[in-house]
């Protein structure tokens, strides 16, 4: 099996000119929405369109199992959780079932690799590849040829999707900051113990084991940044599926919004198999995890909220979609000082 | 004339309590969603129910000239800019009649002070007190009774006001930064040097002109923190009416939102009148305005957004509803561990 991927168009500087031109004749001092007048002019960019909508958005929220999570206890919840949490988006009563609401977005979740078996009349999106990965503290995650099945449905579930104006990913698997983390540390080329945090809730003797198993997955995997062989190797199959979303939606000219440290991981290797995806973008917010950090600095990417989220299923992605909203409305609606006849600086 | 203030009821600690031991139950981690949490007992407690709503949103926007605009050039714009930009509010055309329309909430804009006369039919509330204040480094901005009139219709357009569930309050005054630069500094006790900034862009002789009409001002009216000797004194007539604003909003328990350094040091002098109204602010965002933080600071308020905005008309404050009608909505509709069936933290 080979891996298919679309080839991701440039950046429109020409259409993000435009929206930058406007931006600036608008009646407000020149600059004075900062990173909300940026936000439209990348939006102009990425979409090809000097009046960007970000409407149409869509939530893909990828659910699978982290088999190192099974093995050694380095989350604050059991593996059932990641099953349990799946019901739960299913019946609505999640916190990104309100946040979808509240955005008016559509919600996509997909299990990936869950590693109980869910009823194939719940009404999600059942791709699962296989019932979570191995423990990659004693050997590969996964075979290469899963790991392209997980990009695969990622990818697949962009190109089925119409209407699709933003793409927010997102994740639910217990155990998958430790994952995050090791490819992280791989990525960044930096020690385990500068990216570990405490993910949904950890800490003492659980945050230690959580650095132990961290560096032991170092040791077995190495530094080899190759992106199919890191989701191979560690997993997870959520994060390969985003890696497939952010791939194909990019090739779309579709924004992608990151949620926190785990998409923005998937943001990271989509970026290794192609630097292209960088300018398609936007993180949400940026969370407690230190690795979180070092990861947008490396992506060169500015986070618009900092709430201390850490909760992940796209919550912080969904919460900066107004954002972007309010951005290319003001850049569609709002009158030119000459159509509005205000004196621009140093007239009058 | 005497001023009259309703009374502000306490915080109701015992609804906030009620939504803090409902988040706790929610299916996600245990503070996991961190501020967004905070904002939602917050509104509980100010507001006195268990389950807040944040509907109901209106914008109130003041518009004043500064006779020390007038007199110095202490501005990027000239005064006229402020009654041009009164007649763009009117017609629909300026960044926040966009975000109204976005945030779905009535914008109500009212003239308590330009200098222009403007026409009675233009669609706007008219109250003008006076064509803008006087000069303020040569003598008082206006009478104490002219003060007094300002915070009153700021009251006055709060008790018409019906559905009101929060009050987004904002100001359009050329000059208003190096007014608020006094306020500041005079409550906070600081020199001007830590408080004066570009406002909208001033930059150079401008800007060093800002700072010494600055000092004259501290020099002339002193250091008496009385709110209403102080606007008096200093002005503006649009942060007279924003205090009435917030004063009348927090004795109604209605959330106040502000918006960046000019509407934050009306929230100042409403607390310097009532201690009571501090715990009705919410602090939209943090400006580049060196006055903004420390009076932030002062407040013991942390904004939700830091995205460089310095536009002012209650822009920053528009686009922060959309995360306090999410931290609702999330307390409302997110099911229990309980209610879900998921396993919480050291179960399963």
């Amino acid at each position: 099996m080979r891996l298919a991927l679309d080839a991701i168009p440039p950046f429109d500087h020409a259409a993000a000119d435009a929206a930058q031109a406007r931006q600036n004749r608008l009646t407000k001092p020149t600059g004075s929405l900062a990173r909300l007048e940026d936000l439209s002019v990348q939006l102009a960019g990425m979409t090809g369109q000097a009046f960007p909508s970000a409407e149409n958005a869509v939530i893909f929220i990828y659910a699978a199992d982290h088999g190192v999570a099974a093995a050694h206890g380095v989350s604050a919840y059991p593996p059932a959780v990641t099953a349990q949490m799946v019901y739960n988006f299913a019946r609505g009563g999640a916190v990104i079932n309100a946040l979808a609401s509240e955005i008016s977005a559509k919600l996509i979740v997909a299990d990936v690799g869950v590693m109980e078996e869910i009823p194939g009349d719940l009404n999600i999106a059942h791709h699962k590849v296989r019932p979570g990965t191995d423990d990659w503290t004693i050997g590969p995650a996964m075979t290469e040829a899963d790991a392209i099945t997980a990009i695969t449905v990622g990818q697949h579930l962009v190109r089925e999707c119409s209407p699709l104006g933003l793409a927010l990913v997102g994740e639910m698997g217990i155990g998958n900051t430790t994952t995050a983390a090791v490819l992280a540390a791989v990525l960044l080329g930096v020690p385990p113990s500068e990216i570990v945090g405490p993910g949904t809730g950890v800490d003492g003797e659980a945050l230690a084991r959580k650095h132990a198993v961290v560096a032991l997955g170092m040791a077995r995997h190495g530094t080899n940044k190759d992106p199919l062989a890191l989701l191979a190797s560690l997993g997870g199959l959520e994060i390969a599926a985003m890696t497939g979303t952010i791939l194909a939606a990019a090739a779309r000219r579709v924004p992608v919004v990151l949620d926190g440290f785990i998409s923005t991981v998937a943001g990271a290797i989509a970026v290794q198999f192609d630097p292209a995806a960088r300018d398609y973008l936007i993180a949400s917010h940026r969370s407690p995890e230190p690795g979180h950090r070092l990861l947008l600095a490396h992506l060169g990417l500015t986070p618009l909220l900092d709430l201390g989220l850490r909760l992940g299923e796209a919550s912080g992605a969904a919460l900066a979609v107004p954002l972007l909203r309010a951005s290319v409305r003001i850049l569609r609606e709002v009158a030119t000082f000459g159509e509005a006849g205000v004196s621009d600086k140093g007239g009058g």
